[in-house]
């Protein structure tokens, strides 16, 4: 349900917010972490505009992990409140702001427990096919959200360099594997969703109250080695092929500002069996997000768009993912950080790894210098954006998640 | 190398500790975290014969977690001066002790990230020719130590009730999958290895070092519903039928009280391939440890052993999934848990997990009540225990990891 923080005529004080395109109006009130200054104390701040406010002083509220563990009634009650703090200047207002170009952005909390979902079926199918001809979707895949548990301790905040990962990989189908850098390094363009209240072990999660237990969403770049994949993944899934990087956006959009923007999923498919009741739901459950891949190769000047896609067509909902998740009683809590799996569509401009847009490599993109990418080079550097827009509401974004491509030492 | 805390001949003044088959003799001095009475604010232990040293109080040592992050060298320092206090009794030394069963053990410090691995070759030969009867051993287990991401919010102190988990399932091959209680839960018996000091972002540990990475060990029953996960588990490994519940022993054994159970590892069988460089190592990294797992049915007065095994059989070493871990860049970090996989060796009585000992459920086991278990039932205790030996050492043990098998509320 939307309310009146999501009125579009809301104008802020905070000038900057009101431009046409601004990712960050006061319909929008991202989290993150923060230092204002190189050796500040990192706090809590909403971003507005070009702006940050420092919400630790000007709300107490010591961290965004603190906001993640509030029953939603009070989250609801704080976004009013500083939505009014931004919509009407109070004497002394701007003491609390700072410039987000100064400002260094750091990940919104400690990462309790990461989970990696697989929920677009563009993208398992495209994969599956290159990896598992004769096979490409797995007879599981329209039963349940398939999904793994990731690596929490090597999320890192956007702007951080990606190492490119040394491993093994056979260079030949007879073998044996040789040790070296990765040369088929990826990205993916990932939702990351944040988990706000959890639930006790062995209590799961009704379907109707899993959309009740997210706080809100990022962009997530979930970096892949696609040749140690290969080599490494069977019978237990990715592990090394993953785990040296996740890039995470640092504004962290809630549930509460995506309102506006919520839908009905997309009927399935005719034949497509309908979800078992734990993961059958008839509320608005999908988000209308355009999310975008852009690619700079360090002799571009600017970044060229490789792909778009709507996260409104993903397979699975955030909800059915959280319901999954804890149907067989497992934890989860505050700051826990789900990943939805690459987000692709139906068509080739939605393809959301380079592992699919150069189909492995058959079909390499073309950059505008006359270079051409089958995988990552070093020195590109990878940027995500996203952003929500629906009739009669105010447009909000998600800002940008980036990162460079580091040789190895 | 052994030292001066390692000589058999050194008694305690806490004399239940020089009892003969003591699990926790003065050579020993695992660490816990423990609560003296119910209410008492959790503290940092040793455990020493039938009493816990309060080391918070006596040191001045916070938690657990603060061991773990301490150099070796000023952990061997602790080590040394914990044993001088309960060799050489001073003046109201007693005033420091608790009797351990009236404590309550916790776990060691908050899970930062668990990683399970695969690392004995009987089971995965065993399991893998049951799952995959043309294909049991894949092609890259003798390269690497193969493993993958576990879920740490889901680790639970031993002696707390296991839920039966819900899941979907297939009862048909031809399914469609139902979703209930899992009617096939089992234990799996591992090691549990708990990180010291950790590694930057995309700085691996070389092979040589990667011990030094290791803080202690504890026994780990990695909980498992292969009904669930034979339905889940492709294209990306285990998830549910593996994040309802992992146990672990409360205390941590160091691997400073490990050293006279160093032993070369086993050479590798004729035709085997040598380890690549960064997983080849002539050193003593192996440990003789036994493990057993006892069972114990509601109807049983007491356990049964239903296996036995020596973790020094494990086909990779503790060393070799450090290495191979952070081989990538990716960061461990204090208080990470890694489990090593179920510890099965090459007869009958070691295999280490239900699944083996019943052979997919055709080999029903047969317990003195005349019940026979495919698979566990509920109310079935799991207590698994482990302990080492050494010609001209103390023995010392692990103490036990217990659950219990509750129905579904």
């Amino acid at each position: 349900m939307t309310d009146a923080t999501h009125d579009p005529a809301l104008q802020s004080w905070v000038e900057s917010a009101n431009e046409p395109g601004c990712d960050f109006p006061v319909q929008n009130l991202p989290f993150a972490m923060f230092q204002p200054g190189p050796d500040a104390v990192p706090r809590a701040g909403v971003a507005i505009g070009d702006r940050i406010l420092d919400v630790t002083s000007a709300f107490g509220i010591p961290s965004v992990l603190a906001v993640m563990r509030m029953p939603r009634a009070e989250r609801v009650e704080l976004r009013r409140r500083i939505g009014e703090f931004l919509v009407n200047r109070s004497p002394r207002a701007e003491d609390f702001l700072s410039p987000m170009a100064g400002a260094r952005l750091l990940l919104p909390c400690e990462i309790g427990d990461y989970t990696d979902f697989y929920a677009s079926i563009h993208h398992a199918t495209n994969v599956g096919s290159m990896f598992r001809p004769d096979n490409p979707l797995l007879p599981n895949y329209k039963w349940l959200p398939v999904g793994y548990h990731g690596r929490a301790s090597s999320v890192v905040a956007s702007g951080t360099a990606v190492r490119r990962p040394y491993g093994q990989t056979l260079e030949t189908p007879a073998g044996p594997p040789v040790f070296g850098p990765s040369r088929r390094l990826d990205y993916e363009l990932e939702l990351g969703a944040f988990l706000g209240p959890g639930n006790p072990l062995g209590e799961p999660i009704p379907i109707e109250r899993a959309g009740g237990h997210l706080f809100g969403v990022c962009l997530l770049n979930d970096w892949s080695a696609r040749d140690i994949q290969t080599w490494e993944y069977q019978p237990l899934g990715p592990f090394l092929a993953k785990n040296f990087a996740t890039s995470i956006s640092p504004w962290v959009v809630t549930m509460e500002a995506l309102e506006p923007f919520r839908r009905l999923p997309e009927p399935r498919p005719a034949g497509d069996p309908e979800p078992l009741p734990h993961l059958r739901t008839a509320a608005l459950d999908a988000y209308g997000i355009t999310l975008e891949v852009w690619l700079r190769s360090a002799r571009m000047a600017e970044p060229m768009r490789v792909s778009r896609g709507d996260f409104a067509r993903m397979y699975w909902t955030l909800s059915q993912m959280v319901a999954q998740h804890a149907s067989g009683g497992c934890n989860l809590r505050a700051g826990d950080l789900i990943g939805s799996g690459t987000v692709s569509g139906p068509l080739k401009e939605n393809r959301g790894c380079l592992l699919e847009v150069a189909w492995r490599g058959a079909k390499p993109l073309e950059l505008p210098t006359g270079e051409t990418r089958r995988f990552l080079e070093d020195g590109d550097e990878v940027i995500l954006r996203g952003w929500c827009e629906a009739p009669g509401f105010r447009r909000i974004g998600l800002g940008e998640c980036r990162g460079v491509i580091a040789g190895q030492a």
